[in-house]
């Protein structure tokens, strides 16, 4: 989109883009009376307007709404009834930048954890990040204040931040209101990653090699058992990161990437009647991935895989299931990440199948699925 | 509003615009203890923000958001409790323009069905697009991908489109997650309409005959007991269509149109707990409308009328229920189509009167009763 | 943000605005095991993206959304969970601007009632307006048509509004459906205040006395006794208000506002079963506040303290409860009212105290509490 500038000395610099990613998805199961017909799919995966101002070098503005239109294909299988839209400012951060080692942000972005989740969605090496790496009680961002600087030639990068985490809630369903803490560091050996955002692939325009690591923190956040109002548990998580990526002249270029993470609930599943968000897609899970993708040297496509293993305590009414993902596809940049056409065949594998009855009467069917999609994101 | 370019060369631009429609509605019913005193209200009809993009030739952008706050005043009658507001992105589609010949559309944008829909919703003919013309189980627009293009000096034009149709849904709800598939031609035998949307009215500026045709077909789109989970019954819709305006000079400028549509759903309301989306409003119905203008030569005024008549396999609790509605107002353009007033008098009669009670207990009273509406439309 | 002309003579202009006000807040109670310990939370109080646009010199247009995010800390106290996000469309009207004493605007926007929701948002004196001034059945705005002017050297000003108020709705619910009508006046007896919208403080650049009053009217707005659709109860407030602020060279500028408004529903909520919106917060209740500020001369530094003392016809199933609402802190104006930092130390203290059961079933308890907000305000 355009850049407009404004006031004195054309001081005032605001851009609007729309970012779009279209995709028609193919699951080999999920619908027909036994749920064991193929689903087919269209709709958005992201469909956002950003707002990106600055005024002087100091300070700099990004907001950007998000559409969650109705959809009912989800990470571990099909809806019965899609889910509402959803529209919502996804990100609202005003960033003053005071120094290269100091730098502040203010308002609604992603913390400060995972390499994989602060790397940019319109430019991961996959067809999308990780399915599984989402920290419990949020989303992708959170609200607060965070520091961050590089230091020594960029060659390191600190990020600290306070956030919201759980929202604020009373005793009834939350044993404490108390804000969440991470901090994240890391190292690029070669060429700097000096941004807030990382990215999943460079294009081969930069050689990367970054280790990174960070931990998060919030006491008291969930009850082990609702009902009596027991069982206050922390949450912990750790992970490690590294990405790696080189262009070789006439060769292409070789990205490998890869993390584990650890999200920790104090075991508050086992309680007698646990809070819903300890367990589940986004609640006590360890687990790890590793990407790599390879880009022809005279033609913009990139082939790349991935897979990942995580354990989850509770998972579709199963205790300490396990899941293996693995996916391949490809990238073809018609215009760089502006348009851009990717297709992803990825197989969705649990160690434990079956219907399975839980707390809540609910019977769920765990059974192993492969989605191919294709997708078309625009960036203008 | 403004047109902003950007890029290398100034290829790309970016327009932003508001439109809105403003009414004030009178009707002769639906409050008071027995609901039988007049209703009144503001609101918006429409209330949108749009992003018309292009870059280059061959690309362009179409975003539009829209905002339907809280009403409680519907097609059928007034609601106890008004409904919630729900803001959405209503159309984001991406156009490839290959060849006048071939076009290609991709993203959320109106399905390829009537003309009356197809009609750009700020310049109607008369207040607003007919109020029984959608289709089942999708809203004015849907998401996938259509091909398109004009032949033969853009006299005529070809239109198809795969869409989702119902949202993929578990054999808990729908027998099968199909996509829907849409075809429509017309002849266009004086000017040519050669865009992919229509207009109401060309307000003189052009002289236009066009015929057109559509089909609509989705397979195994809902159960005609849900309960049991049986009666897999396939959706299939087809439309034919008039429009007619011709400006003479010093008389002023006359439009008529019409359309006959039939929408299928293979008897589903017959079985013993068919799908709620297989009766009602848009569910199976069969019906025409003919629209008639007058604009006069040296004064921004067009008279109107508009004539309906629908049968629906079931409204309101009442079976094979026959709805006629007939209209007659005007428009005034002070600005053009930017800044117009319109009134209509409205009346929706119903074939069989009274208070009927459905299989789900609920008791709904129908009743004829006539709406009188000022409009003001702003496009920014 | 930045200002685009457009159209012939550039008679056309649109800005886009972004407004954030980012709070951190800590109440001293509302969470833990006994709802007895300390509250804390980050969130956006105002999340905003506002266009702004004329087209020549009669004709201009408002155009605000709104998003307000999960929140679980309210006026009285502090959900168990947080409310699901809300994006809207809060502003969207067309101003004719006629003559200086004669301009409509039609849409929706604030009504004319109580001086302090006319304040603009992000100018109050202290960090937000009054918490109780909401009139019944309505937001901050509402929907319609409003008449006003300035006459005689600006020195009055009159505005007659004709709005929605309560939605429609059906004679379950509501016992008619009428219009609001609303009229207001003020004298401004130095510096004029000409416009629609009015400000908490003008920064030491005017010099203001202004007294107004308003008086407010929708007939048969709700029942008391809505089980038997019996009770039929029309709504009438007043209110009174004055403005004074003075800057003095050298020695600071002095601001000293306060109102009294009186919300009647002819004691619906003295029926068997009365409407629920003419009880709680924005229901029946009667109070006055008195706000006043000292901004130093050579700092932008605004010192605040605010006094409110309400009476409610039931709140938190508590009848005839008495609220008094107190509060100091201070403004920092790093670029006047685009880059602001407000502190606020605010104590609510309740007549009645304990928990109270309501017919509905419910327990709900009613304790004093303090709260500390420090909020960041950006307008970009």
């Amino acid at each position: 989109g355009p850049q407009i500038t404004f006031g004195p000395d054309d001081k005032g610099v605001l851009q609007i883009d729309y970012k779009g990613q279209f995709q028609m998805t193919v699951r080999d199961s999920g619908s027909g009376t036994n749920n064991d017909d193929t689903t087919t799919n269209f709709n958005f995966r992201r469909n956002r307007l950003a707002l990106m101002g600055a005024y002087g070098d100091m300070m700099s503005l990004y907001v950007q709404t998000e559409f969650v239109d109705q959809t009912s294909i989800n990470t571990l299988g099909v809806n019965s009834t899609p889910t509402n839209p959803e529209f919502t400012i996804l990100d609202a951060v005003v960033r003053f930048n005071l120094h290269d080692a100091f730098n502040v942000n203010v308002g609604k972005f992603k913390y400060n954890f995972s390499r994989e989740n602060l790397e940019a969605c319109e430019m991961p090496l996959t067809l999308d990040r990780s399915l599984f790496i989402r920290a419990p009680f949020v989303t992708t961002r959170d609200m607060g204040l965070a520091v961050w600087g590089n230091v020594y030639k960029d060659m390191f990068q600190y990020r600290l931040d306070v956030m919201e985490g759980r929202k604020a809630a009373s005793g009834e369903s939350a044993p404490k209101s108390n804000f969440r803490y991470t901090m994240r560091a890391h190292a690029s050996l070669l060429d700097p990653e000096n941004d807030y955002g990382y990215k999943g692939t460079y294009l081969g325009k930069k050689k990367v090699l970054t280790i990174g690591g960070a931990m998060q923190y919030e006491p008291k956040v969930a009850y082990s058992n609702v009902a009596a109002k027991t069982g206050e548990k922390d949450y912990y998580a750790w992970t490690l990161d590294g990405f790696f990526e080189y262009p070789v002249k006439d060769m292409g270029t070789i990205t490998v990437s890869g993390a584990y993470a650890n999200y920790k609930l104090d075991n508050a599943y086992l309680g007698a009647n646990p809070d819903t968000n300890t367990i589940g897609l986004n609640g006590e899970k360890n687990g790890w991935y590793l990407k790599g993708g390879y880009m022809l040297p005279n033609l913009p496509l990139q082939l790349f895989g991935r897979y990942e293993k995580w354990k989850f305590a509770q998972l579709n009414n199963i205790y300490d299931q396990r899941v293996d993902w693995a996916g391949v596809g490809a990238n073809y940049y018609i215009w760089g990440q502006n348009l851009k056409v990717t297709m992803e065949y990825g197989m969705t594998m649990f160690d434990k199948k079956g219907t399975y009855s839980g707390p809540d009467g609910t019977n769920v069917r765990t059974k192993d699925f492969n989605t191919f999609i294709t997708q078309l994101q625009v960036i203008f």
